[in-house]
């Protein structure tokens, strides 16, 4: 860790205007624009800090012989994780940050809560109404629950997922919320940033099936790790039939088989689902996913990064790193996030 | 008012199940479910307490010699108001009860969050892609705004408008609340309960102007009153052309007229609208609002009346009214609500 100011950061994106929020956000910088074609290797080759999307750099991982530290742009780094993993440089010579920060919760959790109100009070039959100048109360229009008659189970209570069940809380609902640590074992420090003291309900992985058994709605947050792939495969979805509970997905589509959550929509576990990740992104134009009406898909735009947090979360801890402390939302190999 | 139990209580409702649901909040009280017809008058003739819906009693309001207290089934009183200040019997000699209370705070709170939501990110748009098999993540799609980045003004911050404050901070948003009476004559102990220490700006109608300047979102929450009546009529929505603010209605229809906000919709002083409440009900389908892009029409079902909460905060009130203690949400007369 150097304790002096570094010289240049070359950025490596395509997110729009990123490079003139990193510069408004941390004038004395010098930020540098890097082109992703055959000059990338050569212009990132003595960059001591690289602001970058995960996929540009990916191909860049074992290249990088005076890299201290890689910023990245996204929150989700699962493919850059498996190469760091594949290449000889793992552990590599340099930190990997994540985007992370209050953002996503705030953009996640608007989401969700929208998206659930939307299904209960059918929005879909609301417009289509409006389209033929219908007033017409019937059904979910009027008939429907609101959040706070639901329970919410999410996946996942990090800093996104305990934000959104603090916003659930707020709205009335019951939460509970499954974490890979038991709640004992999470610090007291932690346990208050991540605002688990909302949770109604705070369980680990063993016990998934009481959660689903027990949630109106169930939201994926989970990052795409070894632990998480598949975790929702075969018949996982069969104890959400006891509620009738609809499936969220933000986290990763990872989690489930598109054939097995379609399997899930058929045999009626699950009584809907509202997605905005996929097994396979784009989501093709053949996938059975579009066609039910019980279903909501949006092309991965939940949470999505703004140049202006992206540059927020960078100058905290360009900060930090300049004043020679540990950075923020470091990457943890083992844990893969 | 007597210190008594009442021995029957007469339930004049069309909301299906409310009187189990009475009967469920309180077993030892005996419920007589009184039908809308000729029969009427006869049988309110000698009840003591009346829970009702505001259009059925209104034709008797002059004809309960024995009535001691009336439990509205609505948040919404400004017709039965107006009939009681025709009628002789102003003021009555029974004191009425709106029917207000957490449920409805959570309810509209949900509705707001999610139509800005929907407004902000082309929700109507991702049905339609989502119809034609379509990942498509252009537009407002992927390139929105959040509640985070947005100020929102909300006319009329007592219970509801105040809860939906502290909902739309707890998500990031700048929040401006204007309110009948200044922040310094609000007693302390109603300042808390109405939440509006969540307030960035606070004004009364004087600054009425100055906060449609300032808010990207406008949500009117106000009853239906003489000050209230035609308030944003004219060219009051001017005010918005400033940053093109959405206007959002779900509090009465009468606080403009149709043809003075189609104009503003015209004249693009808004950059649209979310409503629930119109100045005629059912909306005629002939209304030119339904046809605008950017309006989003719901059939006054922001907050619906559920018989368990009518059920809820009747009991509540009841175990006042037999204790000779003071009800809670009585109607006042001169404010009209």
């Amino acid at each position: 860790m150097t304790t002096s100011a570094c010289s240049s950061v070359a950025v490596l994106s395509t997110i729009p205007r990123l490079s003139q929020h990193l510069k408004l956000a941390l004038p004395n910088v010098s930020f540098t624009d890097v082109p992703a074609d055959d000059s990338t290797r050569s212009r990132l080759s003595n960059a001591e800090i690289i602001v970058a999307d995960a996929n540009l750099l990916i191909g860049h991982v074992g290249n990088l012989p005076t890299t201290k530290w890689v910023q990245m742009t996204w929150a989700g780094v699962e493919g850059f994780v498996a190469k760091l993993r594949d290449s000889k440089t793992t552990p590599p010579n340099f930190q990997v940050t994540r985007f992370s920060g209050q953002s996503f919760g705030y953009a996640m959790s608007e989401y969700v809560v929208a998206q659930i109100v939307n299904f209960e009070r059918d929005q879909r039959r609301q417009y289509e109404n409006q389209s033929r100048a219908k007033w017409e109360q019937s059904g979910r229009v009027s008939d429907h629950r609101r959040l706070c008659e639901l329970t919410v189970g999410i996946l996942g209570v990090g800093e996104i997922g305990g934000f959104l069940a603090k916003v659930l809380k707020t709205l009335g609902a019951r939460v509970w919320g499954m974490s890979r640590s038991p709640p004992a074992e999470i610090s007291e420090k932690d346990f208050k940033r991540r605002n688990l003291h909302h949770l109604d309900a705070h369980v680990t992985g063993a016990s998934l099936a009481k959660l689903l058994e027990s949630c109106d709605y169930v939201v994926n947050v989970m990052p795409s790790t070894d632990s998480t792939r598949g975790l929702l495969n075969g018949d996982a979805l069969k104890s959400c039939a006891a509620r009738g509970s609809v499936f969220v997905n933000i986290g990763r589509g990872s989690v489930i088989d598109e054939s097995d959550l379609i399997n899930a929509l058929e045999r009626k576990w699950i009584s809907g689902a509202i997605l905005d990740v996929f097994e396979n992104e784009p989501l093709s134009e053949h996938s059975k996913l579009w066609s039910f009406p019980q279903v909501t898909i949006s092309p991965h735009v939940a949470g999505i990064s703004k140049p202006e947090d992206i540059a927020q979360v960078f100058a905290a801890n360009y900060v930090r790193y300049t004043a020679g402390k540990s950075l923020q939302n470091v990457l943890d190999h083992n844990r893969g996030y």
